[in-house]
C-alpha cells in the first residue's frame, strides 16, 4: 500500500479508500531528491527518513545517480508554463539529456529516441532506462531524455519551494502540459539542428509509458511508434475493477506458498488487536524494530502494505538494487522466510522476518523509521488528487490484504483538505478515452507497444493483447514493473532476450515502413 | 482584405502584412452580436456601424437569427475556464443547443450529431447550417449545436464586457479549450442520457471545420468520424504559399473577365494617386458614397479589398443572403457591372459600380461608413494574434490586390501593442500537424471528409486530395464557402446534390460500419 506517499489516509473498511501511485519507485525517488534539496533535513547515520528509507541508503543510491551510467550533456529548453492558454505566466527551464554520439545525423534521417520523463529526477530514470542508450547505437540514434515538469531541474518559478507552495503554483502540472512540453521541446530541437526529417521513437515506463502511448495518440504527427512498459492507461474509473491491483500483489504471494499468502492474510487482524493498548504498541515497535514509539497500528499496516506492494513491483528475477537492493524473485525468499521460522513462531514474528527482506536485506538497518511527510507535496501527490484518480479495492477473495473499497467522496475530502484542489475523477477519461479507448486506438492509430509483465500488479491496468496489427500488446509471464527497460545483465532469462528482441524487431520494422514511404514520396517527386 | 477586422493595420509594401480571419463571415456575426450587445451604439437609420454593415441590415439579419429556422432547446452547461491546469478560475456557462425529436435514443444507440460551433453566435451557426438539421431525420440522429467559448451567451466571467476586459481574461480563448468543451460536454451529456454507446459524428464550417477535423485527430475516442467543410487547416507557417488566399480570390474576378480583372488591379494606383491631397480624398468620399469624410486612402482601400474577398468566399451559384443578399455568381454581376459602364468611364467609376453589387446590392443604401471599431475586441482579433497565425501575401504576378508580404515581426508588434500578448506562429502546427499533418492522418486517422468548393479562397488552405480510403477531399470545382452547409434549395445545381449525397454515403457508411463493429462485438461476448 502506498498510502503515505498519497494523499489520503486511509478511512477503516468499509469506507477505507486509497489512490496510490502507480510508481510507487518514482515517489521514492522523490524522496531523494526532497533529501537532496530540504536542507532543512539533517542527514546522519542514526536518522531516517520517510517510511523505510535509511539516510544511508539514500545517499548511497544519491551517489549512485549522480555518477551516470551513460554519457550525456545536460541541456535546458525554456518552455511556456500553460500552453493552453495566453496568460502571462513566466516561462520554466526545462532540463533535458542529450547524446548525439551515434546519431546518423539529418543528411541520413537518423532516428530520435526520446524517453517521455516522468515523476522524478530524470537523471535516475536515464540511469535506470538501459535499454534505450544500449540499442540507440544500432539504430544510429540520438537519444534525449527529457524531464518531466515540477520534477527534478525543471521547477516552474524558479524552485521547488516556489513550485510545490500551492495550489495555483502547482496546477499546471498535468499531464496534458507534460505532454505538450515533449511535442514543443522535439519540434524546437528538430528545427534547430535542421532533423525535420528525422523519425522520433518514443519510450516510457509506467507513467512515462503512459505519456508515451498518450503523445502517440495526441500528437501523431510528432513519433513514428511508442514502447509504452508498464503502462496502466486503463487504471482509470472503472475500466477496470478497482481490485485488480492488490489481486495481482497477493497473486505473488499465493503463487510461492499458500501459508505465506495466509499468513499475511492473518496478520492485520493480529496487529489490529495487539495494538488495541499501548502496552501492545510498544510490543509491536519492537517485533518490528521500529525507531520511534508507534502511535497507532495504520502506520504499520500502511508500512508492511507498502513493502508487499513494491515486492510484487521488482520481483525481477535476477538481483537487482532499484527500489531497494533485493535478491532475485524476492517474493520467494520473503515467503521462504515467512514459512521456514519453527512451528512455534508467531504470526507477527514471521512477518517482521518476511519484510526484513525487503526494508533490510543488507542487513545494516537497526530500526525502521516510519515516518512519511504527510505535509510535504510530492509532485505525485498533487497528481493523484488532480488528475491521476486511480480507483483501488482490496476485497476478501482474492486479496491478502485488509478489506477496503474506492471511496471517491473521501479522497475529495482529503484532496481539497490537503491541496484545496477537487480531483477531477473523469478527466483522464474524457481526454484520452474511457471504455473506447481501444477501440479508439484501433480505429485512429498505429506503432505502439505495450509491454508488461504479467506479476507487476500495474499490469492489470494495462493493455495485455493486441489492438490492431501494429499496436501490441508484449507480456511476459514472469516480468515485473518494465524490466525490458533496464540494461541487460548477463542474467538475463531467455523470455527477457526474447522480449527486447521483439521490441527491437517491432522499432526496426516501424522505421523501415518510415524510411521506405520516404522514398516512395521522393520517387514518387 | 479583412484587415480592418483584424487586429493589425496593413504597413505599406513592402512590408505590408496581415491577419486575416478565415471566417470573415463570422466576424461580420460578431459586429452583429456586438450591435446586439453593446447598448452604448446607438441604432437608427441614419448612422453606420462597422465597415460595410448598415444598421438597418443589421438589424433584419439580427431579426432573422432570433427567429430561429429549426426547432430547438436552449440549454447550458458548466465548463472549466482552464481544462488544462487547476488553477482556482470560475467555471462559466456554455450555451448548447439541441434536438432530440427525431433521435432515436439509447436503446437503439442513435447517433448524435454535433457541429462545432466556431467564432460566433451559435444561433447564427444553427440558422446557417441547414444541412445537418435536414439530415438528421434519416439517421434517427439527436441534433446539438454547443458554442465556442468567448462567443455568443457562452461568456466566462459573467458578461463579454469582463471576458474580453484585457489579456489576462481573453487568455482562455484558445482552440484547445474549445476542444475539450466539447470532449466533456459529449461526454457529460452521453452520461446523462445513458447513451454511452451513440455514435457521435461531427460537422464544422470554415474554423468550425478546422474544430471538427482537430477533434478527430486529438479526440478520436469521442467520434467516428467528422465533416470538416472548408476547413483551412494548412493555412499555418509555411505550408501553403501566403499568396494562395489572394490568388484566388483574384482568379474569382480573372475567369469572369479579363478586362474586371485588370480594370481592379489599376485602380488601387488610381486610388492612392487621386488620395494624395485632401482635394482628392474629397473627391474619393464623393465618388464612392462615403458617409464621412476620409481621412487617408487606406481605409477605402481596405473596403475594397475585403469587398472583394467577401465575393469570393460567398461566390454561390444562386441569391443567397448570407453575408449580404446577393444575387447568384455576384462576382460575374460585379465585373459586368464593371466593363459595362461606357468607354469614357473612369476607373472610379467602374470599381464603384462593381462593388456596390456588394455593399448595395438592394440599393437601400445612401451612404457607407467605413469605420470599423479599432479598439474593439472581437474574439479572433485576439485569436489571430495568439494561435491562428495564417501568413498572407499578395504578389503582382498572380494577384489583383497591392503588393505586399507577410511580416511576423510587425505582426508581433501590433498584437503586442493592441492586446498586449505575443503570438505563437508555430504553435498550431506543433500542436495539430505542419508539415506531417497529412501523413500523420494518414497513419494515425480515419473518417473525415474534408469538403471544399474551389471559388473559395480559403480552399487553398484546406486539403484538396485523399489523404486515405477513409479520408477523402471532396471538392467542387463552383462550390464557394462550405455551401455544402446550408440548408437545400430549388436552385440547388446537380453538382451540389451530388456533393451532399456523397457526403451522406460516407457518413452513412461510417454509422454502418460503427454499428457493424458493435454487433461483432456484442456476438463474440
Amino acid at each position: 500500500m502506498v498510502l503515505e506517499f498519497a494523499v489520503s489516509p486511509k478511512t477503516k473498511p468499509p469506507a477505507k479508500m486509497s489512490t496510490p501511485s502507480p510508481f510507487l519507485y518514482s515517489i521514492l525517488i522523490l524522496i531523494v531528491s526532497f533529501l537532496c534539496q530540504a536542507s532543512a533535513i539533517q542527514l546522519n547515520g542514526a536518522r531516517y527518513l520517510g517510511n523505510f528509507w535509511s539516510s544511508s541508503r539514500t545517499l548511497s543510491l544519491l551517489a549512485k545517480s549522480r555518477a551516470p551510467k551513460y554519457q550525456y550533456e545536460t541541456k535546458y529548453f525554456q518552455q511556456k508554463l500553460d500552453h493552453f492558454s495566453f496568460a502571462a505566466l513566466p516561462s520554466f527551464s526545462q532540463r533535458y539529456l542529450i547524446n548525439t554520439q551515434h546519431w546518423e545525423g539529418p543528411s541520413r534521417s537518423g532516428p530520435i529516441f526520446l524517453y517521455c520523463g516522468n515523476e522524478g529526477d530524470i537523471e535516475w530514470f536515464a540511469a535506470n532506462t538501459g535499454f534505450v542508450w544500449e540499442i540507440a547505437p544500432r539504430f544510429g540514434a540520438m537519444v534525449i531524455f527529457p524531464e518531466h515538469r515540477y520534477y527534478g531541474e525543471s521547477m516552474p518559478y524558479g524552485s521547488k519551494e516556489e513550485a510545490y507552495k500551492n495550489a495555483t503554483t502547482l496546477s499546471y502540472l498535468t499531464a496534458e502540459q507534460a505532454l505538450a512540453d515533449y511535442a514543443v521541446l522535439i519540434t524546437e530541437l528538430k528545427r534547430n539542428l535542421s532533423a525535420q526529417a528525422c523519425p522520433v521513437v518514443l519510450f516510457g515506463g509506467s507513467y512515462g509509458g503512459m505519456l508515451a502511448a498518450w503523445m502517440r495518440l495526441k500528437y501523431p504527427h510528432i513519433s513514428i511508434g511508442a514502447l509504452a512498459s508498464s503502462a496502466p492507461v486503463l487504471q482509470f474509473e472503472d475500466l477496470v475493477p478497482p481490485e485488480t491491483f492488490y489481486s495481482i500483489v497477493s497473486n505473488g504471494f499465493r503463487r510461492e506458498s499458500m501459508s505465506c499468502f495466509n499468513t499475511i492474510k492473518e496478520s492485520w487482524d493480529v496487529i489490529n488487536k495487539v495494538g488495541q493498548t499501548n502496552s501492545g504498541l510498544a510490543q509491536l515497535t519492537k517485533t518490528f524494530h521500529i525507531c520511534r514509539e508507534l502511535e497507532s497500528v495504520d502506520s504499520l499496516s500502511n508500512w508492511l502494505e507498502s513493502a508487499y506492494s513494491y515486492l510484487a513491483m521488482v520481483n525481477y528475477p535476477y538481483p537487482t538494487d532499484f527500489l531497494m537492493p533485493l535478491p532475485g524473485s524476492p517474493i520467494k525468499e520473503v515467503c521462504r522466510k515467512i514459512d521456514s521460522l519453527p512451528d512455534g513462531a508467531s504470526v507477527l514474528q514471521r512477518i517482521f522476518e518476511g519484510i526484513s527482506v525487503y526494508y533490510n536485506y543488507t542487513g545494516k538497518v537497526d530500526c525502521f523509521d516510519l515516518n512519511d511527510d504527510p505535509h510535504g507535496m510530492s509532485g505525485w501527490d498533487w497528481q493523484a488528487c488532480t488528475e491521476m484518480i486511480m480507483p483501488m479495492a482490496s476485497n476478501r477473495t482474492t486479496s491478502m490484504f485488509p478489506e477496503f473499497y474506492y471511496d471517491p467522496k473521501s479522497n475529495e475530502e482529503q484532496c481539497l483538505k490537503n491541496f484545496h484542489v477537487k480531483p477531477r475523477p473523469t478527466w483522464i477519461t474524457t481526454e484520452f478515452g474511457g471504455h473506447e479507448f481501444k477501440s479508439a486506438l484501433k480505429a485512429f492509430g498505429s506503432n505502439i507497444i505495450f509491454s508488461n509483465g504479467l506479476l507487476d500488479p500495474w499490469s492489470g491496468g494495462s493493455v495485455l493483447e493486441d489492438v490492431s496489427e501494429t499496436i501490441v500488446a508484449l507480456t511476459t509471464k514472469k516480468g515485473a514493473h518494465h524490466l525490458d527497460l533496464r540494461a541487460a545483465t548477463a542474467e538475463d532469462p531467455d523470455w527477457l532476450l526474447d522480449q527486447r528482441s521483439s521490441e527491437i524487431k517491432l522499432i526496426r520494422g516501424w522505421l523501415d515502413e518510415h524510411y521506405d514511404e520516404k522514398k516512395a514520396i521522393s520517387a514518387y517527386r
